[in-house]
């Protein structure tokens, strides 16, 4: 196993927002990522929000815009920021915003030039909770989150993994990346032509498919200029009523796609899976 | 009075952040701040807090770093965030960090090349106020607040001007800048050799010479790596006790100068103010 090598660390709301450095395995690159750890972790192993950013993030975002260490310092939850691909000189990257560095779409890559390095889907479903939960005064209780590309892939880690998170929720998530260009390029890129490898990749066809009660909350803005053309939360929101889903999926009147948005409704997402994850 | 110019408007906490441009005849450019509208702005007049940003910052990094909009939103209080100094091409500068633009120290220069654009005090106790309270749903009810340069700003304005701000409060203030080396190097420059054209601007020698009852809250970390060299809060604090100010000065643990501080921080400040503000 790897180990940690501490970059930055500072206090914040009594905790500690922490950024390290690894060597990771499964994506064949050096990777940073943060954490929070609330003051709780001083005492006892604590809970964790994996929280899965959108695209053009790394792990910096969420740790400094959405002002999420307020209630995860009072509700004594770890958050965990990976970020949003591989990176670095020797990984292959796309001029692009939507393809690539800071779009890996959390997928594991079965195309050149990708196959090497792009396999986000295994390194945050296992290899970094693995890492963590071995070094870090973390439990084995996860919750996981996201906003856009990062509420699509917080959606697929949980709905094909529902036994290793308690509860799952999204910001405007990319809800049916099959029917949407930013899925259909990234998927094209990553995972080839057939369709078929696509699906074990899209919230709304694995809603559809799943039996089981994962709690599951979706903000979504309604100013939010993606909106029609690549978000589609009515396909997910069909898929979890033909299935009776145990999903709530709010539309939020007037918010956009910014941090401007989470920030105004982490409070709620935090309270939701602190119902869920056990001390 | 110049008209404002709408840049950009999110939602946010219920409320409005929004980005305005306009002429500013002090300042003889174009400059742009940021608003935050609490939702109770869209029914009757609110008091405002003006905060005051640091050395290299824009109206961008309070607004959307410090997290202060959820409890500005409860409490019904405006937030203006100018930016740091006059802007533009046609704007006298410098390469280091620490002068020219984003350094304009709150002060009205009086030295070449300096004079035409950097009156930042000016703008902030008059030109900004005035126009914004004719244009928005202000009040005239003023509080003030800043972090470094800007806690510095904050602290200076308020105690040359009681009268127009009911308390003041500040992160880390430079805080008797006629003995730091930033303070020595911008006010040569803004202000020229003469030190006692320095004195109308040092915290410490105002507070030393002030009769009154402004409430004012001062944090500090004592992990800020500029703390002795820079800040020097003890010179406010000694300054404070001789004459008995109303002055709160808490030295905070273990936290350093960045924005993870004032996040930690910025509610209590902001429940402070509100117990002067007046609706």
């Amino acid at each position: 196993m790897s180990a940690l090598t501490l970059v930055q660390e500072q206090k914040c709301f009594g905790g500690r927002q922490v950024r390290y450095k690894h060597n990771s395995a499964v994506l064949n690159c050096e990777m940073q990522f943060s954490v929070f750890l609330p003051p709780q972790a001083a005492e006892h192993k604590v809970p964790a929000l994996y929280w899965l950013s959108g695209l053009t993030c790394s792990d910096e975002n969420f740790s400094v815009k959405a002002g999420a260490q307020r209630v995860a310092a009072e509700l004594g939850i770890a958050l965990i920021i990976p970020d949003t691909s591989p990176r670095g000189d020797g990984v292959a990257d796309d001029p692009a915003y939507d393809l690539g560095q800071g779009a890996g779409f959390y997928v594991n890559a079965t195309q050149a030039p990708w196959t090497q390095h792009y396999q986000m889907y295994d390194y945050i479903l296992t290899e970094l909770p693995t890492l963590l939960e071995a070094q870090l005064p973390l439990s084995d209780q996860r919750a996981i989150s996201g906003h856009s590309m990062g509420g699509h892939g917080a959606l697929v880690l949980a709905l094909r993994n529902p036994q290793r998170f308690t509860s799952v929720s999204a910001f405007a998530p990319i809800a049916n990346p099959l029917n949407c260009p930013w899925g259909q390029k990234a998927f094209t890129a990553y995972l080839g032509d057939d369709r078929t490898a696509w699906e074990e990749y899209d919230a709304s066809l694995l809603l559809a498919q799943y039996r089981g009660d994962l709690p599951m909350l979706v903000d979504q803005g309604d100013a939010d200029n993606f909106l029609a053309e690549q978000l589609k939360p009515q396909a997910l929101y069909t898929a979890g009523m033909q299935v009776k889903a145990n999903l709530l999926l709010r539309m939020q009147p007037g918010y956009d796609h910014s941090y401007y948005f989470i920030a105004s409704f982490i409070e709620e997402h935090l309270r939701f899976h602190a119902g869920y994850l056990q001390d």
